[in-house]
């Protein structure tokens, strides 16, 4: 995906920080800077990582994303790592017997939002590749993560794992605003008179080519292909392509002489 | 993450598929094949991938997955690997001039499950690494999926890219009701295959009428008329009709005898 023309300014923003608990793999935690980065968060810190840090196996992967490794946070304690943070969620399955808020991706997305637009700084806790999370980890936590995985197939990669939750994020972060529908200003859609045009123009040469047989059906078979150009909500510039359409399929041929 | 106890059972579902436009590392192909399978999706297909199949690197990254990569169906064409397709959407910053819909992943999620609920058999394409999918690529297909990305930092990893839709379709799965799509089960809907031969008879009769002028021109041309009948989501009969349409609009026209 490249950058597209009139997009905003880039985001990048500290809050919610990302805390990967001792993370193994360095293109993991290349892996996870870039794609915090992709949805604009900056706020990495690194408890305990396995392998020295810094290390070029992230920094390979995280491609354009160095800057959010070079700022990462090295603490080599849990309290630390999480000391200023103000709000405390542990991604991992449901654990049974803890009586937490679990929160799908895009509900933690939505309280995260909340808290930090009153100030709260929220870390967002993520556990080693192999066995996730410890129970006195989670247990830190004032609420799961949880996504909502195959049963039959669980296990997450780490990286996908906060893709997904920064996706959330982002999402969040628009606000409610889908996507904007296609008419984008290209070209303004036809009005009801251009398409009556263009539809008296198909039927009356679809009439020479003898297309409307039985006679009895031609009603339906108009409306029927009505029913086609309708659906595909034609802009001013596509109507006057499909006028052009048939008079290029119906040139040179010999009705029109016969029958004027 | 791992299993927790009374999970439902597993999630297999082959629509919609996955298909990987000339995917370039096998670390890559593997490690969309997981988290498909995370997600509860099995239906993966390679279009011309970079490297001989099967790929080792896919396999180890894959994990648990190899079911999926076994299972991957292999094209070299891009009109085979979508033969069968009733509904194509392809993943790409929303390209400019294009009047397609443009949805976000949780909008794409919901779309397709409807669409999937009425009997389609959607594909999903997500391009090669580096380049994304091409123009003419993007032009084959009925809607785009875009994802939020900070506009400073766009370029996603394929493999995350994957994993946000996968799991937004996960949520569209487990949520409540989507909103259905048009096509009502009064007739099935065209396939791509089925889209493709009328694109192509429509065309070589424009060329016989001298429509695609400048030649240079062409090709844009072209993109723009199947632009106008993708969105209009043809079923199986209105593609049939669309035939009869041309055959009577080109019926006794001179040009053939002269040129052939």
């Amino acid at each position: 995906m490249t950058r597209a023309p009139n997009m905003p300014p880039p985001i990048e923003e500290p809050w919610p920080a990302v805390c990967l608990v001792r993370p193994q793999m360095g293109e993991n935690i290349g892996a996870v800077a870039r794609v915090m980065l992709n949805f604009g968060l900056t706020g990495l810190r690194l408890m305990a990582p396995r392998d020295r840090w810094p290390n070029p196996k992230a920094q390979a992967v995280a491609v354009g994303a160095d800057r959010v490794l070079d700022a990462a946070r090295v603490d080599w304690k849990l309290e630390d790592a999480l000391a200023d943070a103000t709000l405390v969620v542990a991604a991992t399955a449901r654990p049974r017997g803890m009586e937490k808020p679990v929160w799908g991706p895009r509900e933690a997305a939505e309280k995260l939002r909340a808290a930090i637009a009153v100030g709260e700084r929220p870390v967002v806790m993520f556990g080693p590749e192999a066995a996730g999370l410890e129970t006195e980890e989670v247990a830190r936590a004032e609420a799961i993560l949880t996504l909502p995985v195959n049963p039959g197939f669980a296990s997450l990669n780490l990286a996908q794992t906060v893709a997904v939750f920064a996706f959330a994020y982002a999402e969040a972060r628009q606000g409610a605003d889908a996507p904007a529908w296609f008419h984008g200003g290209d070209s303004p859609p036809a009005t009801y008179e251009e398409l009556e045009n263009m539809f008296l123009h198909l039927e009356s040469e679809l009439e020479r080519g003898r297309f409307f047989h039985p006679l009895d059906k031609a009603p339906l078979m108009k409306r029927n292909l009505r029913t086609i150009f309708l659906r595909a909500r034609l802009t001013q510039q596509e109507a006057q392509t499909m006028r052009g359409v048939i008079k290029a399929l119906t040139i040179g041929r010999g009705g029109r002489k016969r029958e004027d």
